[in-house]
């Protein structure tokens, strides 16, 4: 595969940088960059990126729902699909490089496979969700979900901040909520799904990394706590005779922090409110959530099976009461075992150390899964940071990456 | 002393709770109870009060703070003056006790005295404070602190939510900010300062028991901590890579209580913010207050160094940012002690326990401790509370009380 050879990867890292900086100027908003499905700066990012798909030699498409879609067409009879992309959607005030390096990568790779006429014995196809983030409509994953059939009827009516429902904000982009489903793809002759994202966290970082394959995505559960105790005069009342909600609180989340630590699962308490919140007095109500995530759903269910029950002890000690709602399930997802050997082999050839990672967060590949094999590449982000506009990565990075990928799909068998 | 025998408790305990119920029902507020310095509430608060006065066979006067007294005269010639007294102001939304009980139940057990022709060697004084809480102008003590001239020349400009300075406040209610000092009394022919007060705490309900003999008000620090970790997303950061700062937060609350249980101090983190406080993202930021009190100053800063040492171990451990602002300091003042061995002699003789407690919050005696020997008699109120239209007394504890004053203000010694 001489061809292969005269990749010039630095090059087309430095290409890729370019193109994160100009998509990353259309914005709904002047101060930040802000792009939400449907929009018409949804439409410009298609316009663009579309452009730079068609300039890779792609033929290209956008599906019923607003998916942009290109293909790297095969010569082969009856090829099958292999689909490599993210999201070009992002969150107000984010980073220019969450979901849309996971675009631009590739095309800008696959402009090179053209360049020097490699070829594939698949349809390489590359699609830019218009919708992961689910900042508009409140509801994530509605671009790769529609591609799986997952949209529900209801949906319709969905509206966003400003009152216009999903069902509109459609038809103002071109499109119609009854014909939606028909962005539903054909599962037979899918090879499998490849998610090139940014870490969003800050372990390849911690181990000097460019790049990680990821084991799976996370399930998580959500819940939101009450502790209620006796709010008090903060110099009247002896410290034995207290029932101290926020010290309830604390030991609770004390609790959570060394649950997760021991049985390698994530849990965060991140949001909390105490009442009535003075200086002078004792706390007498407070209200938390909590977020537990695992790869596996057997072990994120007995850490909080385990959390559950101290949070009860605790609250039986110290004479507070304790209720709970669950407000957030969903099930992990593991990435495909063959897929992520290409992607081990793929990195070992480049002279790394193919480190393998749980991704804590949620992705496309989360619903994608439900119809082909799927796979996700990390590379490393600047502090771990996302959702922020000190979102950064590094050239050199991307050049890495832009060649683990080339390696890793020249191994991806029919 | 016959005459003593001839008083009727029951019968005076009873108009003690119907005056507390009157006054209660002068409010700035027509929702609930709020009677604040310099109002025209607190003119008509003195005025009902001095009529009570009056009534008790006393001469009434109001100084140049707006405070309101009566004297029951002594025919000793050159006779010294023992003070019994409280406040008459409320915080908003506040309870018909604090404060008021200390000046209504002294006064109705006056009037018994005047009418039995029972006399004392010393003239016996009750003041109303027009301002302890300090709620009107974020300053409290102001009417005690008149009486020790301790106002000070740039209070003259504080003003009040309205925007009405001190000064003004005193002229519209018929005094002059530049006489408030003349309010200042002799000290050198007072005997003391006794003031009834409700508990504002559960120790007297706990011990089931009317009255307790206050050994000393306890001194008080407080401050305010940030503290500074690293936000993240709650699915991505592995739990050893964390700074969360609310993780910090709630290991350094438990600290608090685990130091203040162990060294027999109060303290209390009654205030938290946390940024962002979002469900899915690790803390980054929290502010959190710290109250801290004892009746010995060098025991609540043997505690305070231990708490302020083991936040910085806990702030390096956990590789977080600690800043810290101290925004209170008030040492704390021992009750006379001649004045505590006649209380505990009338509480014995009046067949209770002679139960000794601190008062955790602050009280006028404070300031008057700087002028003559004080003491406190605290009285049970249900479940503690205070500062809330929940607060509550029996009058059988009432009735307790006038008998265990009565023996005291016998027992007093020229």
């Amino acid at each position: 595969m001489t061809s292969f050879s005269e990749i010039r990867y630095a090059s087309l890292a430095k290409q890729v940088m370019q193109r994160c900086d100009e998509l990353g100027k259309i914005s709904q908003c002047s101060d930040y960059l802000d792009r939400r499905y449907l929009t018409t700066e949804h439409k410009a990012a298609n316009a663009l990126v579309g452009g730079w798909l068609q300039d890779a030699g792609m033929t290209t498409w956008q599906d019923e729902a607003g998916n942009l879609w290109g293909r790297y067409e095969s010569k082969k009879p009856d090829a099958k699909r292999f689909i490599l992309g993210s999201h070009l959607d992002t969150v107000p005030n984010g980073g220019k490089y969450d979901g849309m390096l996971g675009v631009i990568a590739p095309l800008t790779l696959i402009k090179a496979f053209n360049q020097y006429g490699i070829e594939f014995p698949f349809h390489l196809d590359i699609v830019g969700f218009g919708d992961e983030e689910g900042t508009r409509f409140s509801s994530t994953l509605l671009g790769s979900r529609a591609l799986t059939g997952q949209w529900e009827k209801d949906w319709e009516h969905v509206e966003d901040d400003d009152g216009i429902s999903l069902k509109q904000a459609l038809e103002e982009f071109g499109l119609a909520f009854d014909s939606v489903l028909n962005a539903a793809i054909d599962k037979t002759n899918l090879l499998g799904y490849l998610e090139l994202h940014i870490e969003q966290g800050p372990v390849l970082e911690n181990q000097n990394m460019p790049v990680g394959i990821v084991s799976g995505i996370a399930g998580a559960k959500r819940f939101d706590f009450t502790v209620q105790g006796m709010a008090g005069h903060a110099g009247t009342v002896p410290m034995p005779l207290r029932q101290d909600a926020l010290c309830a609180t604390s030991e609770m989340i004390l609790m959570v922090e060394k649950i997760a630590t021991q049985q390698d699962i994530v849990a965060t308490v991140g949001r909390i409110a105490n009442r009535p919140n003075g200086v002078n007095v004792i706390s007498g109500l407070t209200e938390f959530s909590l977020d537990i995530r695992s790869a596996s759903d057997d072990k994120r269910e007995a850490a909080l099976d385990d959390i559950l029950k101290g949070f009860q002890h605790i609250a039986t000690k110290r004479n507070v009461t304790l209720s709970s709602k669950q407000t957030h399930s969903a099930s992990a997802v593991h990435c495909d075992g063959a897929l992520q050997s290409i992607l081990k082999e793929a990195i070992s050839e480049s002279n790394y150390s193919p480190l393998t990672l749980l991704s804590g967060a949620g992705h496309d590949a989360m619903a994608i899964a439900d119809i082909c094999p799927v796979a996700m590449l990390f590379m490393r982000c600047e502090k771990g940071i996302s959702h922020h506009p000190a979102e950064a990565i590094m050239e050199s990075d991307v050049e890495v990456t832009l060649e683990v990928l080339g390696r890793a799909l020249r191994k991806i068998e029919v």
